[in-house]
């Protein structure tokens, strides 16, 4: 790996060239382990020309040498961006680059105090996260494998779901046997939603217990390999309504129209029309009130956002959840969410569950 | 709980005239949670003289309305940034508070750009938060609770310490545990440190198997009814060398002299030397690499921060934890971390696990 994280830093120095930069900092923990291998939680990578260095304080040293031997370590002494502030002094850089979504305003502030006017700070947004979006190989392997460890876990939920159960308790399973088949944890709070909490996209668990004749929301991730997957089934505790059906089908049909359109030079918004298309046409569109889907990867949620009107291309080594939807007030919530690998040709869909109406 | 919630709204008003602003922008889900009872994750609470007002999208409005009914509710149109501008214009706000450790700057300069000169943004540090360090009755009912959980998990945990099984295997079932019994999940990721490991404060649990004569340090904490606990103990698989009871001794000693420190009037830099100074006698001061503990609450890392020369005093109603430590290299970790409630006189310790050294 750590032939890997140097590519990729290599990558990042190109890019510095191009945009006239000494230095680029980042402080967000995806994109540090993305470029060094480093776990740890507080810090400031600096990635030069000439070499990178992590500045961060007496918890995470020992670890930073573990896990990211060829990058320097500065202890921090005092404040982190006060450290920041006199590294960047000593090293005389001039011009550093940051994303100004990855820092807070008081942070700002405080480097900016520290470090006066020696050195001015560019705007450069999404350096590494562009880097990101394009999976390699080896992480085109890790997703498939936390795709399908998610799919087996969710199927596994299922067998549990009867009358009686709380979400809680389903829930707490679920992660359980994430962890048990070698996740290092959930992507995000897994998502038990029973009946009518079902049209609360983002339902907590809660002690509500399961009825005949209730659909059931299941949205869980694992992260495997430092990899995230996200999937989501939705499934009928009886035999379903001719409405619920009607509705499930809708939904089928939007996330098999939303697969079907992914591919390289398709826009991300083209994409969500798909989906959003099929929901219009039946009736249902004032029902599905989030974006067909999101990029993955080493977070759950990264860059392209697959939305109304985003214009971002598609290319081979995105990948992408399709997760369309429909959420009735007092009734419930139907989803339908696969992972989808973007390829040189069509795509591959990494999650490995059936689609079809489940009725228990 | 409603008017829970409103008395503290009244209490930000009151804030808000003593520092004559129009509104405060509250963008920190447990800073809305606290002043509303809303769980969602997207959003942004403004709280003026005449009452609040939730902006959300689609996907949080059926939750909002559930949870915060004496909240209004404004559906975000575009971007939650823009929707924002447009209801301070239409309001009239002229003088807007904020919190420069919960704006990106991007999205200060998103706001900025569509709201133009008419609305002036005043900085507003932490006033949610001083809010939040005094802990009334029914809060430190529920860190009671949460604290008697985790000890109660963490001792189910040590049962299964034996050679042969994974941190991983001990995690995942720590943080089953945890929700079987109730908690809505851990406060933070587990921490199962066997041997060397330990050495790195913030280790993630691996596949490395439990050897004989080896430290143990699990640090846990669930979050039950919304607030956190923390607790970490540290253990011996078999019987302990003179040099590790050495050692274990100086940290159960900090831990004992720390806590005996805290009380109402007390500085927080106090509490952190009592500790530091046990730890320096017998010569361990290079091996206690971080700070001797901070508040605990909503979030498991919240005001006062515990450390070296903090000069904000304790007072009745804050909730701190004390966790001191040393790692050595190549050997492995000991930490004692209790939770503890400042009363009017003296403490209460929450956490009820004994600080004893366990030898297995």
């Amino acid at each position: 790996m750590n032939e890997t994280f140097a590519k990729r830093r290599r990558e990042v120095t190109r890019e510095l060239k191009r945009r006239q930069l000494d230095c680029l900092l980042v402080t967000h923990p995806a994109n540090w382990y993305y470029l060094t291998g480093f776990t740890g939680d507080s810090g400031i990578l600096v990635i030069t020309p000439g070499g990178s260095t992590l500045i961060t304080d007496g918890r995470f040293t020992t670890q930073a040498k573990q896990e990211s031997p060829s990058v320097q370590l500065e202890l921090q002494k005092g404040g982190l961006y006060v450290s920041l502030a006199d590294w960047l002094a000593q090293k005389g850089i001039r011009r550093a680059g940051y994303d100004p979504e990855q820092w807070t305003l008081a942070q700002w502030k405080t480097l900016r105090k520290a470090s006066g006017a020696k050195c001015r700070a560019i705007e450069a947004r999404g350096v590494v996260e562009s880097l990101r979006m394009k999976k390699d190989a080896q992480e085109l392997a890790a997703m498939r494998k936390a795709a399908i460890l998610a799919g087996e876990v969710l199927q596994g939920a299922v067998k549990l779901l009867r009358p009686g159960v709380t979400e809680i308790e389903i829930a707490a399973e679920i992660e359980f046997q994430m962890k048990k088949r070698g996740a290092s944890g959930p992507a995000f709070e897994t998502i038990v939603a029973f009946g009518a909490r079902g049209a609360l996209p983002h339902a907590r668990p809660t002690a509500k217990r399961l009825r005949k004749n209730e659909l059931v929301v299941l949205d869980l991730g694992v992260i495997l390999g430092h990899y995230c997957s996200d999937i989501t089934r939705s499934v009928y505790v009886g035999r379903a309504t001719r409405r619920i059906r009607q509705w499930y089908r809708a939904v089928q049909d939007a996330n098999q129209a939303a697969i079907a359109a992914v591919g390289s030079g398709v826009s991300c918004g083209e994409v969500d029309a798909a989906a959003r298309n099929v929901l219009n046409k039946n009736g249902l569109e004032r029902h599905f009130v989030h974006s067909t889907g999101h990029g993955l990867g080493l977070e759950v949620h990264e860059a392209p956002r697959v939305a109304r009107g985003q214009s971002i291309r598609l290319e081979a080594g995105n990948v992408i959840t399709i997760e369309p939807g429909v959420y009735i007030e007092g009734v419930g919530g139907i989803r339908i969410e696969d992972d989808v690998a973007v390829g040189f040709r069509g795509s591959e869909v990494l999650t490995r569950v059936t689609r079809d109406l489940i009725e228990l």
